[in-house]
């Protein structure tokens, strides 16, 4: 028996299961469209094999080793945060022991489907058989067919776009294009370390872009020319989107003189809370204002209480799995940016939460009217099929799906990917299918939408 | 093919769907009660043909043209606010091109449902057909059979209340009831010019208050019988209702004196924002006591935010799609005005929401205890399917149906208003159809319960 | 026809219903283990027969008497406060002819299930046939197969907590350990009364909790160590759980200093509300204290705002029926405590909300990330169908089903105690059954699963 079925995620009812089939089996093989993930550019630079499975699934993936550690699993056990795993065999054995907690949770789904497609595993992980899916996936690891750029052309992938410090050299994106290899890996520009003040090292990272770019970044004016800079950079290697993931989704609209005190203010450490909050919303409208410019494509992550654990972030750092969302307001936080740039025709602004009663009160509302906003996926702890669905249910009646931007993994786990596109497509066909079965939509819209919703939206959001 | 399926928005599983359709056919044809909505009584008293179809679908109704401005089209080129429409065609072919837009949303359904209905169109529009849907409108809209008092009978309208200022004259309802029409169309007293400080012209509001009453408004006493001597006027022309639609629910319960000095401030713009919102909430319970007095029901429609996006508003005034909900707090906001009046047995209350989120937390536990409170329907965007679907499954189970007050429409659009109510019928009955098949209701009582929440209900609660 | 249809509660899809069959066949007869709830240990202690049918189902039950109160039935006709019932009779018909009102509410499925499995009724009940109920519940009432302790093994009661205040003297408990009955009835240690500063009388009850425990409670340290020695009477008796019902879920984490001055200023009423609030929100985290070096489980119930009818208040007391749930933030304010214990392995501390929106925001992530950490199920209004559906679909895939610990009925009824478990255990089949239909799950999965839901996952959170 195979670890996954070909129904999954679809609706029990015969009549709109079958529905579903129909929809699912036009897009299952389309290409992969993937805008906004955490992967890593080195691996398509240099193509080298991935390590053993444990530095592959368990270290890098926060979703597995927060269940593991919230059920009293240690995380010197798991040698999170090693360079090297000493005992690579240990650590997967603990994981396999630990399996059956992800009952029910969409890394069981993203795992199985990695198990079973990627290396052709098909009995349900356990300790039991722990060291035979060791081994296996250990061997196929170095093989040729698991090179990145192999895995990468396997998985039909159009395009894989990394998140990228603003200063970042981002010479593994130059390396692969001057590689010659045609796999379109593309950066994306990330500012929160030049924009945000409570980032470690805030001001150095502003000397820093001052020389990289050769702006006098002692001025506001000089330090709003470097982010343009570093902007047209990161298009110049194919970037065409950026991505701010502040505390809140606060913007504000302050005079340039305001400006240039307030930087002053943050870079020399002398700004209290407050003042950083005001200068991370102010610099978003900066952003919109230049994207209004370069045309690059602004994404709005907010709303994440980062290492909410004192003591764990002291002993391992950031992201153990102790990011938790806090509720979070758009109408009044946006409002500032929004009378600047709201009606810019040619303006895209992709909003995201983790606050899901924002969809149908707030997020909604927002982008069925503004024509700059677009609805990104469920993120993070809703990229999930009850959180997928919930969005469509909650969206969908008043932003329309056209409001919205199609399926984005937003993952480190590159070998997840495809795991991750599955759901959302087998998750959107599910609600269509029961959307036509009510009578809602006719099939014919539906079979349009299913490829909309899988490639087109992505496609014309993200400029790619 | 029809536009709409027989068995649309029934649930998909066979037996249930069997029950959804038998609750149906008993409550399709009933009348329908519309106790609360934006129509124009003028309509009804010159009984005029209605203008083109651009002027009668697209102009008014926000829905519409807001999902239209959210993907690019140009107000200006959906001629909104033109009181003459200059081409109304090509108004119209914009909007035939973009109607695939609104797949999944409850406009197509109201559309679609007035298109096949009322005019007998029978395929999907598209840009393909804008002109044979067009000409076919216009022409219909010509005849007698599309006057507003015979589609008033012929959807079987058994009341229909419109909204009107506290200073209105009222002449249009005077001259329905002069014209020995027997349609029963009455207004809502809807005081917001003459009890918010922050409507255009408030002070100037307060002196033909004044005049109209022979009260002396510039005291707080002499303000108040004004209000009330409005309300009997309002009474005497069939008004069962208040209507109340501030920016937050809070309400507050101040000694006269301070009443007095705070509208004084208020009158002469010498308030402050928290002022001006302390005197909109001492007016919720001052509306309150009077309807223990005089008997209106009051509606309460908090928590949107107005005419967010500045330079529209600038450009084209209120109503332009851009209200947005906010998150809203019911249970200590209306503590104050229910601790003078909660318990009273005579008084109703009906709350609306736009956040959902408060169904389940605050308005289902608050109306399943206080005698004068009842929920409203889903609201704005909330009326759809979708949303009329989460009311029942938040609020039922701790509100019961019987502190419901069955559907109301809201609608400036009076031809879909059978579109409106036939679909909240159909999502009852869903809900209904639900409930028998998992047997926790028996099928008598849905049949029961399809008549309360059709008819019986409103008419209760609304006095009608 | 039976009150209860054998499948109520199942979903309609004839195949996810099969499945459902087959898990709630191997969950049906389970025992009961109730580790919190308000039932009363003196009844098994006397095992005295209980009342008189509306003593027995109407007066104690809050969810009965707000339903018929929301609906303009009169307190002092239904005999509510008063010790005992003068016409019980007619308060029986009250209840008969309204009982419509709980169409599609748990209380109608609670019950339902106990005028059928407890007493043998089949006919639905109404104003018809209220004597008929009456007489027949009178009379089993009086037999000894209706005597507590009989009642509590024919339930097949694995074990039974009550709520006790922090001074109770626990005679009732200890009457039981005395009698040599075997049923396992233990206390839970709930210290309002000497933990906030609003709850009537706290000055005075920190007097008595020096007396009881010899320590000297005018002293920060004193009452600390008065609050170990009472928890310790509490776990000689076999408590293992506290249980904490603030108004919020604020936690602090002050200095020894601090809180001796704030000891002091509260037990002299010289404390604003913002110190009373502090102080509970100091005691959590001294109380979580506690609870790593004495192994207690802790349970936090926060976000109810008590007693909001200020009349019926003032006129009946509190437990009327109006408390209301209020929105209630978890990250922020639990992170002080958190921030002491929140990684101490042996720790356990179960949290519950009356605000669903925090599931998917706060409390699955909180959950699935601190070791400390559990979920209790839905809690008070959401102790319903649709409300435990809602939290197995929004928390499970970010917690998982072992963060969550089963059921718990928090009832003061004791006969709706069967009922209840039975609701929950039919709910988590249907939610399993559907999990395996959509092959999320598999079966045999879900039979584990439902076993643990049943049974392993409370024993093992509360420590049984």
């Amino acid at each position: 028996m195979p670890l996954l079925h070909d129904d999954r995620l679809f609706p029990a009812d015969p009549d709109t299961r079958a529905i579903a089939r129909r929809l699912y089996a036009t897009v299952r093989d389309l290409p992969i469209i993937s805008p906004h993930g955490h992967t890593n550019a080195g691996w398509f630079a240099s193509n080298e094999p991935f390590p053993d499975p444990a530095k592959l699934f368990i270290q890098p993936d926060h979703y597995v080793h927060r269940m593991l550690y919230s059920q009293g699993v240690r995380l010197e056990d798991l040698e999170i945060g090693k360079p090297v795993i000493s005992d690579p065999r240990k650590v997967w054995r603990i994981f396999a022991e630990h399996y059956f907690l992800f009952r029910g949770t969409p890394s069981r789904l993203w795992l199985d489907y990695a198990f079973q497609e990627q290396f052709g595993l098909t009995e349900r992980l356990g300790a039991q058989n722990a060291d035979l899916y060791y081994d296996t996936i250990a061997e196929k690891l170095q093989t040729p067919e698991f090179r990145p750029r192999v895995l990468f052309e396997r998985f039909r992938m159009e395009v894989l776009a990394t998140t990228d410090a603003a200063n970042d050299p981002l010479q593994d994106h130059q390396a692969i294009r001057d590689s010659g290899w045609q796999g379109r890996v593309i950066p994306t520009f990330r500012p929160d370390s030049v924009v945000d003040p409570d980032f470690p090292g805030f001001a150095e990272n502003i000397v820093v872009l001052g020389e990289q770019t050769g702006e006098d970044t002692d001025t506001w004016a000089g330090y709003l020319a470097a982010q343009r800079k570093q902007r047209e950079r990161f298009k110049a290697l194919g970037a065409t989107a950026t991505d701010h993931g502040h505390p809140t989704a606060r913007t504000e609209n302050l005079s340039p003189e305001v400006c240039e005190q307030l930087f002053a203010a943050v870079r020399e450490n002398e700004a209290d809370d407050e003042d950083c909050e005001i200068f991370r919303a102010q610099m978003l409208t900066e952003m919109a204002r230049m994207s209004v410019d370069d045309g690059l494509v602004m994404q709005i992550h907010p709303g994440s209480l980062r290492n909410h654990n004192q003591a764990l972030f002291e002993r391992f750092g950031r992201d153990m799995g102790a990011d938790i969302p806090t509720p979070t307001n758009y109408v009044h936080a946006l409002k500032p940016m929004l009378d600047v740039v709201g009606n810019e025709p040619a303006l895209m602004i992709i909003l995201f939460t983790l606050d899901e009663s924002t969809f149908s009160r707030e997020l909604a509302p927002l982008a069925g009217h503004y024509p700059c906003l677009r609805l990104g996926p469920p993120w993070w702890f809703h990229d999930s099929p009850e959180g997928m669905m919930r969005f469509r249910e909650t969206a969908t009646e008043t932003a329309g799906f056209y409001n919205t931007v199609g399926f984005n993994d937003d993952t480190r786990a590159f070998l997840s990917i495809p795991a991750r596109h599955d759901v959302a497509r087998r998750t959107d066909c599910a609600f269509l299918a029961r959307k036509v079965a009510e009578h809602v939509l006719e099939e014919d819209e539906a079979f349009v939408l299913a490829q909309d919703l899988t490639c087109n939206l992505v496609r014309s959001a993200y400029k790619l």
